[in-house]
């Protein structure tokens, strides 16, 4: 595995991998912000079974960031980082300072407007903007046949599938599943700023959404799904609630109202953003008809 | 030449000429809005030199045309452009549907700043974000190794350049100069709209434009020069002037005020946008420093 910090040796890299690969095997790409845990090993194992090159890239993107954000206190460690990337099968790991990324003041942004409406776009404005220009940096520096990205982030993924297809860029985004700690804690770098009893009481957001699954076999609209969501979220101390919303997907439209759930034939999104403490959690359940207009199951 | 008109009939063209070609030579890329005259002609002939595959597209992209714009007259002549094509070197041309290019809602926008505040960027509101979006889609589509672009759209060049520095996009951009008519008028697709008289009246943007050399040798001001040039174009009947300025190049920020242009370090262009009836027309001089703080000269 190899190591580089500016485009011009990425580049290079990847030029020569490409002209030496006799197979013409693919490039696959793992972007993160780092701090990398088993959700991420999970998309680098994947990428590397999949593509001839595997290039992971660690970059806390300033733009993504809102001025009361926590880019400052974003927990960084590189020497585990490169650890986790080794084991999991990465080929190549691009570590850019901000200045290689962005040299002087920017003034083009990659804008998503509809998909970026609601969840986490609505929570934090200009947030996606940051997220879709600086993927579009990536993919233009890395040129990848695929990338992968965590259905953690399930509006991100919405926002980037539809990024590439309204700008034609020439990768095919794979989503994959989230990967939750034994206990059902959807993995991020950001549990590490969790107190015991906030890590203890955060349980509530996978148990309550696994519950929905049960309610939707009930019948229940959506309203009825997210008020019990709610309440139950709600029910916890530590827990102050940001959004609990259902969405089809990936278009990410508020379903009929009044209509039971199981009767809905699109993908449906049940998403929540939830704040213990100073540390803002985000989870979701994404569930596909097995057949339109039948019975819903949860992506796995 | 081949003319092909869906995007994947183009990247298979593209995909087999870079595999087949054996001395590992460039595409090159002429993006137009077709009724395509001398100037494209010598931006296709540019790039075939230095290419081995040159790549033309005529798409008249509606997102860059304004409500009350001439998008629905803007002048086509499909068989015409295949004649010129030819003649100049292209070697594939790429002319698209707007299904095609936009098959369903676009909610992705490339927007850029600063450089899009003044001169066509002031007087058409969200212009250069449809040029930014569209260029992008066609680069993304293309993938050239060079992109030529005719210095009568100085400004348009600017953005383009901007953009693909700030979103890494791996292409380069060859700004060319531009063609004239025998009498000097820019050449122009809308020049077919202009009347006798108004044809006749424009020359006068050729003219006080290469006047404003001498006035800059005389050690004149920036404001001065543009008073003398709205004096000497507002002299003729049909003109209406939408504006006349002078920034620096690229950055296109105004000159500092009553210092004489002679004495000043950066390229220059002076940049105009009037009306002849209905007919918008642009013009400029670019002025770039023969040594650093000494006289200034055209570009050719």
């Amino acid at each position: 595995m190899k190591v580089v910090r500016t485009i011009s040796e990425l580049r290079r890299e990847i030029t020569a991998f490409r002209s030496t690969d006799a197979e013409g095997r693919a490039v696959g790409f793992v972007p993160t912000m780092g701090y990398l845990h088993e959700g991420h090993a999970s998309l680098l194992r994947r990428s590397a079974q999949e593509n001839g090159l595997t290039v992971l890239s660690v970059f806390v993107n300033p733009i993504q960031f809102g001025p009361n954000e926590d880019l400052d206190k974003y927990p960084r460690n590189e020497e585990r980082d490169l650890q986790v990337a080794v084991e999991a099968g990465a080929d190549l790991v691009f570590m850019p300072s901000v200045v290689e990324m962005y040299p002087r003041p920017r003034v083009t942004t990659v804008a998503v407007t509809e998909v970026t409406d609601r969840l986490c776009g609505a929570s934090r404005p200009g947030h996606f903007d940051g997220v879709a220009t600086v993927v579009t940096k990536l993919f233009n520096i890395v040129q990848p046949d695929r990338a992968y990205f965590g259905l953690k982030d399930a509006q991100q993924i919405a926002v980037i599938e539809r990024m590439t297809q309204d700008l034609n860029i020439p990768v095919e985004i794979v989503p994959c599943p989230i990967v939750r700690e034994a206990d059902g804690l959807a993995m991020s770098s950001r549990n590490v700023y969790l107190s015991a009893a906030e890590r203890e009481q955060a349980l509530v957001l996978s148990r309550s959404l696994s519950r929905a699954g049960e309610w939707i076999g009930e019948g229940l609209t959506a309203d009825r799904i997210v008020a019990r969501l709610k309440d139950e979220i709600g029910s916890v101390p530590l827990a102050n609630i940001e959004y609990v919303e259902i969405l089809t997907y990936p278009n990410l439209v508020p379903v009929a109202e009044g209509q039971p759930l199981i009767h809905i034939g699109d993908s449906l999104l049940i998403a929540l953003a939830v704040r213990f403490g100073n540390t803002r959690l985000i989870d979701n359940r994404l569930l596909i008809p097995k057949e339109v207009g039948a019975e819903l199951c949860s992506v796995k």
